[in-house]
């Protein structure tokens, strides 16, 4: 016999990506998925297209990340910033099509989860993820427990009255409106014309462009000021830095250090670590299947 | 016999309040004294008179709220912004001192502590708490317990790279440096010159003075910054505002619900409240008399 797998989905702003995981956190099998993102029932039609694809007789439940915000009583997905999906019950429409438990949690709320208990966080017993990706996702374990308040740590305000915010959101100068990777693609476009993103950014940036390291740089530094203020809210032994944009790793988590040392309080800053998550964007799906093998 | 009695001191930057609290929260006497700031020493020998004054025979503990850092493990006052105390061990120095159990916690963490258990948020089991004063304090009752984290919400970053932040703190634009009482002071020399401070600057606004209206709109505004920041992390049922500049009331608490509104996301920001603690200034002394209890 062998062991039971969950399939895990990370509904991600860009992409979906799935895979069939074990209790230990093991990937056995992964695929992606361009999110569609016209409307809320293609966005669904593509969830449910990903779950069926990986389906298979050791598949014992599945689990979803969202990024929206998820209702605790009800389990359903409220609504997002970043894309089409208002007031859903994902859980309950899954479970009635493949007839298996399903588990819905916020994306990086399950990124938090799958670093904590497999990845970077393996050894903390409080850790404060940021997830940056098309948003910024945020989550945290406090004494062992997964915070389960908003921790929509892309929504802190880190400049009063400053950049508006990303898609629904009516904020402004939210962490997500200069540490995303959409705000990278746009702080790109506006260096190299319109072919530029994230990516090239980071690629320019690698290959010493100093144009392209002092604009990373800059984003650094706003995320210091971000990850500043949690470190004084939650005194959190290590800071991971998860999604698609931390690829570009030291060119910003450098400046972020830098400038979370200024913000954060003795003795947590000087106690704390940022380091990028062991998952990769992997975390995302890994979580979710946590999720899952949960509600099983 | 009489009900035991507990000293709560609340050491302030400014002043010190002290009173015997019984376990429901009722306050029999209170005192205030200046705080003695010139060296450590001096401090902690004006805290011992405090406590010196109110003893008597139905006393069981004492408890002092302290605007430092507390570790966890040690107990010891880790070091203040406000006050010259550095890494000292506050409960060890008055139980062998006066023969009783002491504890000892955060000001703003003692403060919201009581407006939970007997003030404003008598009904709820998740609030954030800050208190305006000479800085600016946070605490956070998450399903039904404090947050044990810093909980520092003063030094939450509002405007990145912005204004340097107050005595030994390093950070920039932090929330206590734009509406502590000492932030508001500071505006009200700038507008109204040296002999001006944050109770005439409510006074002048009360009395229709549109320039003082304006600066303390600007100051609540900067708040709902902040409070935006903390629903959004905590998605709290109420947000409850304490300290001595707290006294401005609606003349910061509007504008400040107004840019919550804007920041923080749906659903939290429909059903949070913003209020006026119920303790009032007293909240800091009767929060320091229920840690008593529990040390006892």
């Amino acid at each position: 016999m062998t062991d039971p797998l969950a399939i895990g989905v990370d509904l991600g702003g860009t992409k979906i990506a799935a895979g069939l995981v074990d209790r230990e956190g093991t990937i056995s099998e992964r695929r992606e998925w361009l999110t569609p993102t016209s409307t809320e029932e293609a966005l669904l039609a593509g969830l449910e297209e990903a779950v069926e694809e990986l389906l298979g007789a050791d598949v014992v439940a599945v689990g979803v990340g969202v990024p929206s915000v998820i209702d605790r009583v009800t389990g359903r997905a409220v609504g997002s910033v970043n894309i089409p999906l208002t007031d859903v019950d994902i859980a309950g429409r899954l479970s009635e099509r493949f007839g298996l438990p399903v588990g819905v949690e916020n994306d990086a709320n399950s990124a938090t989860f799958a670093e904590w208990r497999h990845g970077a966080g393996r050894d903390v017993d409080s850790m404060v993820m940021l997830t940056l990706g098309t948003g910024v996702g945020g989550g945290a374990v406090i004494e062992g427990r997964l915070l389960r308040g908003l921790a929509e740590f892309g929504h802190i305000v880190i400049e009063h009255d400053g950049a508006p915010c990303q898609g629904t959101c009516t904020g402004r100068g939210h962490l997500e409106a200069y540490a995303s990777g959409t705000a990278a693609t746009a702080a790109a476009r506006r260096a190299f014309g319109p072919a530029a993103d994230a990516h090239r950014l980071v690629r320019l940036a690698r290959e010493g462009d100093e144009q392209a390291v002092a604009i990373l740089r800059e984003i650094g530094r706003r995320l210091g000021s971000g990850i500043g203020s949690l470190v004084n809210v939650f005194d959190p032994e290590l800071v991971v830095i998860g999604g698609g944009f931390s690829a570009a790793d030291d060119l910003i988590l450098d400046p972020a250090r830098e400038v979370m040392r200024r913000e954060a309080l003795e003795p947590a800053k000087d106690r704390v670590q940022i380091v990028r998550g062991a998952l990769g964007t992997a975390a995302g799906l890994v979580g979710a299947a946590m999720v899952a093998f949960e509600a099983a």
